[in-house]
C-alpha cells in the first residue's frame, strides 16, 4: 500500500467514502467515539489506516472521530510534521499538531466531548480489526487512564467498513479480477511440454511487471503453480516439477492494482477432454458442483457457516475428505480481506462464520478435493453480494482448460 | 517486503545470521523463551518477521526460542498448509502443524519447557519490539494462562537483534546508500530553470523504477523535494513550486533494494559559489559542523542522548532555534530502523535515547535550521559504527552543490 503508485485521487475518493460510511456504522452500533492509535505505520501499520487517512503517518497519532446527538465530528492529531500533509487531504474537522508528546492534548480532546464508549482497533477474532499494538494499547491506557473502563473493541465499526465495498472500490475490484483472467488466458496459450514450475511462475512475473502491477500476495507463491500428481497445494512455491501430457496444472494467482486484489484458482489438463480420467472428471465435477451449492445460497442476512456447510457437506456426500478451510474469505486491498468468512465453526475462525452477510461484500469460492492418482482439484471463484442474491465478478470456470502440449 | 525481488537466498542468509544471534541476545539478557507469535502478516506484520521467518504466514503462527542450560531450541508451530514451507527453509530444530486451532499444541510445548520468562513482542517506547497486536496477546494471555506473570516485553532481544548489523545487511545497507548518490549525482546534471518540484520528483521516480527498485518510504514524500524560500520542509509532498536562480534545492530521499534501506538528504544552490547570500553560508556551515561534532562524539558504548545533545547545543549556539526531531534514527529493513536513537528525553522518544550504541549499528545524522528569507538547509548523512568508532557510509555533503541554471 505505501508504495503503490495508486493515483492519489484515488486514494482520497476512497477515504471520503469511507468516512461517510463511519457515521452511519457508529450510529448503527450506538458508539460515540472511535479512536484510530497509530505510529510509524511503515513498520507497523494498522490495516483499517487505508480507510481512515489513506497514508503514512510517522509519529504517534490519533484519528478521532465523535458521534453524538447529531454531532458528527472528525479531529486528526498528528505531529507538527504532519499537520499540512493531514490539512491538505480536506477530510477532518480539525487537525491538530504537537511536539514533544501527544498526551496532553489527547486528553484535553477526549475530555472536552466525554464520550461514553471509546473504540479501540483490537479483537480477538479479527485481524483486520486488530491493528493496535499491545504496546500502543497500554500507552494508551496510561494516557486515558481515567477512561479505561470505556474502552471497547472497534471490531463493529471496522468489520462492515471493511466489507461494505464502495462504488470506487468495486470497481477496482472488478479491474483486478479481469486483468487476472487475462492473464491466465495468455498464458494458457505458452504452455509447451518440459516447461517446469518455477518457469511457469516466471512468465506470471513477467506479465504483472508489464502491466506495472504488483502480485496480491507474496511473490514466492503468488501465483502457486502445481503441476501434476506429486504436488502438494498450499503455501508451497514452485518447484523444478514439470507439465506433462495426461497431468493437471492448478494455479492460484491474483494481482493488485490500484491498491485492490483479486485472488482466482485455475485448472488446466494437458490432453484432449475424451482423455480425462474418470477421477479428475468426479473430482472436477464435486468441485464445480460445491461452489455452486454455496453461490446459490448466498444472500444478504445469511451466515457464512450455512455458506460453508452446504459446500463441505458436498464435498463429504461425493465420498471426499473434507477440506481443512474455509469455503471463502472476502478480498479488497488484501487478498484475505477479513471480516465475515464463509467458514466452519473452529477455533481458529472464532466467531467470523456467524458474521451476517452484507449487499456490496466480495467473497472467494474456494475449494479442494485429493483424488487417489491424480493429485489435487481446487478451484476459486470470486463472487460479489447484491441488493437480493450474488454474481460472478468474471465467467467462472465450468471445466478443465484442456491445452494439447 | 512481502513483494519485494530479493533473492530468496539472500533472504534465507540473513534469518540464518540472525537466528545465530537471538542464542547470545536471550544469553545477554538471562531471557529463557521468546515467543513469536503472528497471524496473517500480510495485514497485520510484526517488524521482526524479517529476522524469525523472512516471509508471510497466513494462519496463527507461534515461532518459539528456547535457551537454558546450553539447550537452544528453536520449534515452529503453524497450519498444516504451511508446514512443508517452514520446513523447506532449514531454520528450524521441529516443525509442528496443526489443523483446527493452534492452543492444545502450544500449550503443550510451553509446559513442556517450562520457562521461567515468556518474552512477548510489546513495548510502549519501541515500535519494532510491538509488533504483537492487542488482541493476539488477549489470545495468547488465554492460551497461556498458568503463564501470564512469566510474560515479559521481548524488546531487550529485538532491539540487538535488529541494530546489531549482519555482514550481509551492512553490504546491502552500503549498496543502498551508494545507489542514492548515483541517483543524486545523475539528478544533478538535469536541472533546468522552470522545473518544478513535481517534475523533479518525477525523474527520481524514473531512475527507481529504471532500476528495478522501490523508494526507501512511501512515493509521495520520497523524495522530499522542497525548492526556495517559501517551502515548508517535512512531510509534505512536492508542489508546482519551481527551482530557480539564487534559490536552494533540497531533498530527502532513500531506495530500498533488496530490503534494505537508504536515507539521504542534500542540498544544492542554483548559482556560482560567490552569489551565495552569507545567510545561507552560515547555516549549511552550522549544520555541517553539528553533523561533524556529532560524527566526532560517537562510538560504541555512548547513549543517542550524548550525542544528540552536541548536535543540538552546536545549533542554538549559533543563534538558530532548536530543531524538533532527533538528530539520527537507526536504518535497516525500515527507513526508520527502531531501537536506539539519537534524540532528546521527550516524551515521544521513551527510553530510546538511552540505549547504549554497539558496533554495527547504522545511524543517520540529519539535522535543519531555517534561515530568515532563503528557507530551511538541512542535511542527512549515514553512518555505521564500527569496532572503536564510527564511518560515513558514503562520502558526506560538505558543502552546497552548486549549479547553474
Amino acid at each position: 500500500m505505501d508504495k503503490s503508485k495508486t493515483p492519489r485521487e484515488t486514494i482520497l475518493q476512497i477515504v471520503k467514502e469511507k468516512h461517510l460510511m463511519v457515521k452511519e456504522i457508529m450510529s448503527e452500533n450506538n458508539i460515540d467515539s472511535w479512536i484510530v492509535f497509530l505510529r510509524e505505520s511503515d513498520a507497523n501499520p494498522d490495516p483499517v489506516q487505508a480507510f481512515v487517512i489513506g497514508g503514512e503517518i510517522v509519529w504517534t497519532s490519533a484519528f478521532i472521530f465523535f458521534n453524538r446527538d447529531n454531532i458528527f465530528q472528525k479531529i486528526a492529531l498528528v505531529g507538527t510534521y504532519d499537520v499540512d500533509a493531514e490539512k491538505a487531504k480536506g477530510i477532518w474537522d480539525e487537525v491538530i499538531g504537537y511536539d514533544e508528546g501527544i498526551s496532553t492534548k489527547l486528553k484535553e480532546v477526549v475530555a472536552e466531548f466525554n464520550p461514553n464508549k471509546i473504540a479501540l482497533n483490537y479483537s480477538v477474532d479479527s485481524v483486520m480489526s486488530d491493528g493496535l499494538s499491545h504496546g500502543l494499547f497500554l500507552k494508551l491506557k496510561k494516557i486515558l487512564n481515567n477512561y479505561q473502563d470505556r474502552f471497547i473493541s472497534a471490531a463493529p465499526i471496522i468489520q462492515p467498513l471493511r466489507s461494505r465495498k464502495t462504488e470506487t472500490e468495486l470497481k477496482l475490484i472488478l479491474e483486478a479480477a479481469q486483468v487476472t483472467e487475462v492473464i491466465n488466458s495468455e498464458i494458457t496459450e505458452l504452455f509447451k511440454n518440459g516447461m517446469t514450475e518455477i518457469e511457469i511462475q516466471n512468465i506470471y512475473h513477467s506479465k504483472v511487471e508489464e502491466l506495472g502491477l504488483e502480485t496480491s500476495w507474496q511473490r514466492v507463491s503468488c501465483p502457486a503453480v502445481d503441476a501434476g500428481p506429486d504436488k502438494q497445494m498450499g503455501h508451497v512455491g514452485p518447484t523444478e516439477l514439470i507439465i506433462q501430457k495426461g497431468h493437471t496444472l492448478h494455479n492460484d494467482f491474483g494481482v493488485k492494482r490500484d491498491g485492490y486484489c483479486s485472488d482466482i484458482q485455475r485448472m488446466w489438463f494437458f490432453g484432449k477432454p475424451d482423455q480425462l480420467p474418470d477421477e479428475l472428471r468426479h473430482a472436477f465435477d464435486t468441485v464445480r458442483d460445491a461452489i455452486t451449492k454455496a453461490f446459490e445460497t448466498v444472500k444478504p442476512g445469511i451466515t457464512g457457516f450455512q455458506v460453508d456447510k452446504v459446500a463441505r457437506d458436498h464435498v463429504i456426500s461425493q465420498g471426499y475428505k473434507e477440506f481443512m478451510h474455509a469455503t471463502g474469505h472476502q478480498v479488497g486491498t488484501k487478498t484475505h480481506d477479513g471480516g465475515a468468512l464463509l467458514g466452519p465453526h473452529w477455533e481458529r475462525y472464532g466467531g467470523l462464520p456467524d458474521i451476517r452477510l452484507e449487499k456490496n461484500n466480495v467473497f472467494t469460492l474456494e475449494l479442494h478435493v485429493i483424488t487417489e492418482n491424480y493429485g489435487g482439484v481446487s478451484l476459486e471463484e470470486m463472487i460479489v453480494i447484491t441488493d437480493t442474491g450474488v454474481k460472478f465478478l468474471v465467467p467462472r470456470q465450468t471445466d478443465f482448460i484442456f491445452v494439447e502440449l
